[in-house]
């Protein structure tokens, strides 16, 4: 089956429309028609070769909300009509402790991404800016009706990535938490740490989205341009969750932590930080890192999601902007994540 | 009161015979005729200045064992003739949060260390190579009797620093416990997780201490300078204990982690070390950090070694051997740890 798509050639090549090819529909395999796809950083990172090889043309897109087309013999989770979700993988091999844990994403073989991966079958896997997907129904996410359709996208990505963390290293009343940077992850965390009922502090690079962030429900908001803030929250925050990529001073940062404190990273540099060891010492502190979630969890976020009204903030484009909207992205002039409307794929 | 002791004077110079002073004995304070102190690799980067400024002349050791011998009017905790302890610190705020919590190594003021620190009433405290010394009841610990007296003191350091990350990250049945390093601190640590329950792996640089390896209960025993241990071992570990201060790949280590694995540093080089981030990522690992342990959690400690029999191998020897016995343990040189005879300070 052919489908409209949107693809790059070449690590300096824009994005432009193309057919791609998916696979028939198997026993265990749903077929998705595409409504929303959002735009991760991470597309960007990949699609520029910026980490590593890319098996060129590439269709990018791991955020991936539309409706059951069609199901395979053996379906049993999803049925044609359903509002179904895919994200960052799309299989795993399903046999090893972590798959059989249910952390499918630390899979021991590796799991296999939504796009830019060798699938079973050999092919690389396209991802989710196109008209449609087939992907085995494990791996396919239940949208709850409550949830605005064209913005359900990005919680397959930065709603993961982010609760995940908060989850797993209980973020919750009492518990002080802050999300260093305010975007696309950032503001998800916010709202998802919010919800879980702890105390939410935003750490961002000057003030220009407080408003923002304190209408996303964080409690306090500090620049982290103005070397005071360091000293004035030294020693106070039980979790940080890192969710910007360029290299921070980590000294500083760890130096925030209370007792037990862990600072999480969900984004990363590509080159390896300088770490003091001595800082650890201090309040018996952690330094960690998380990606994005296990399909049970994933599932479990999207109903904490719909339950508590949760939803990302989010900027509707058509297909012929998303060049336009990767160099926004790459100049954080986007509130607070970009959604492409797949109906848009198909050319004009 | 002037009590026997052996300080150095400088960062270059032996220690040599001296003495000290020690305060009166207050309401709330212990005096301990110090029976046997154990001789710690702090001791040796602290009196030669490798580890910031230090206050000469000056008497370390931080690893104490002793008997009571005079109790303040207000001390309920001890009585004269009782078998006691000291470790690295000998004050606190004892008002802050961590305080309260019994984790007075994390005191938000700094505790007090046992020598080289500012005392609340301004003077320096000096450490455990003398023949007395005055400490706050609180910072007193029952040595049970059935640890043998001799070797009793390295519990005080060695013995707490991993009890304390083994018993917070839970090593115990079911958890594979790796431990860096056979010294001092490495050997304390293959003792407390095999009596805990954990399988235990040594990594040390080579195989020479294989056999004291298993026989203080390891379970496996690789060497670090064979590349493929890291590649046998990878995926594999629960918990790291690094007891190690040199410097260390840490991809190769970090890699040995399983599934929400943890590196916890005892030992530092007192430089940065380069950490890739991305490595944390896969099986959602931790690197930290853990300082000693609050005095309740040392007694616990001292009470489950008693429990199980546990007690550090130590060599004994006289105060006129520390300097050789220094140079002895910067060569690795010492089977497991060095106790100086507190009889011997006395001048000859």
């Amino acid at each position: 089956m052919h489908v409209n798509a949107y693809a790059a050639s070449s690590a300096t090549s824009p994005l432009e429309p193309t057919t791609i090819e998916r696979r028939d529909v198997g026993p265990k395999d749903v077929l998705i028609d595409i409504a929303y796809a959002g735009i991760c950083h991470s597309d960007i990172h990949t699609i520029r070769g910026e980490w590593g090889d890319v098996p060129y043309p590439l269709t990018v897109g791991h955020e991936i909300v539309g409706t059951v087309a069609e199901v395979g013999a053996d379906v049993t989770s999803h049925k044609v009509g359903d509002r179904v979700g895919v994200g960052c993988m799309v299989n795993s091999c399903r046999e090893c402790e972590n798959c059989l844990a249910g952390e499918e994403q630390y899979c021991e073989k590796g799991n296999i991404g939504t796009y830019g991966a060798k699938d079973v079958d050999g092919t690389i896997t396209q991802g989710g800016y196109s008209e449609k997907i087939v992907v085995d129904e494990h791996f396919v996410l239940r949208v709850p009706e409550s949830i605005p359709y064209e913005k359900a996208a990005p919680l397959l990505c930065a709603g993961i990535t982010t609760y995940s963390p908060l989850n797993h290293w209980n973020a919750g009343p009492g518990k002080k938490v802050a999300v260093v940077g305010l975007g696309g992850l950032g503001h998800m965390a916010v709202k998802i740490a919010h919800a879980m009922g702890a105390e939410v502090t935003v750490l961002s690079q000057t003030l220009s989205k407080k408003d923002d962030g304190l209408k996303m429900g964080a409690d306090h908001y500090y620049a982290t341009k103005d070397e005071e803030t360091f000293e004035t929250l030294k020693k106070s925050f039980d979790l940080i969750i890192n969710t910007v990529s360029a290299p921070l001073d980590l000294k500083q940062y760890l130096g925030l932590l209370a007792l037990n404190g862990t600072m999480v990273n969900v984004g990363a540099p590509p080159e390896p930080l300088p770490i003091q060891v001595f800082t650890l010492f201090t309040n018996r502190r952690s330094f960690a890192g998380s990606s994005i979630g296990g399909i049970r969890e994933t599932q479990e976020m999207l109903d904490f999601c719909a339950e508590n009204g949760i939803a990302p903030e989010t900027e509707l484009i058509s297909a012929d902007q998303i060049n336009e909207a990767y160099e926004r992205v790459l100049k954080s002039d986007v509130r607070y994540r970009f959604v492409i409307d797949a109906k848009t794929f198909a050319p004009a």
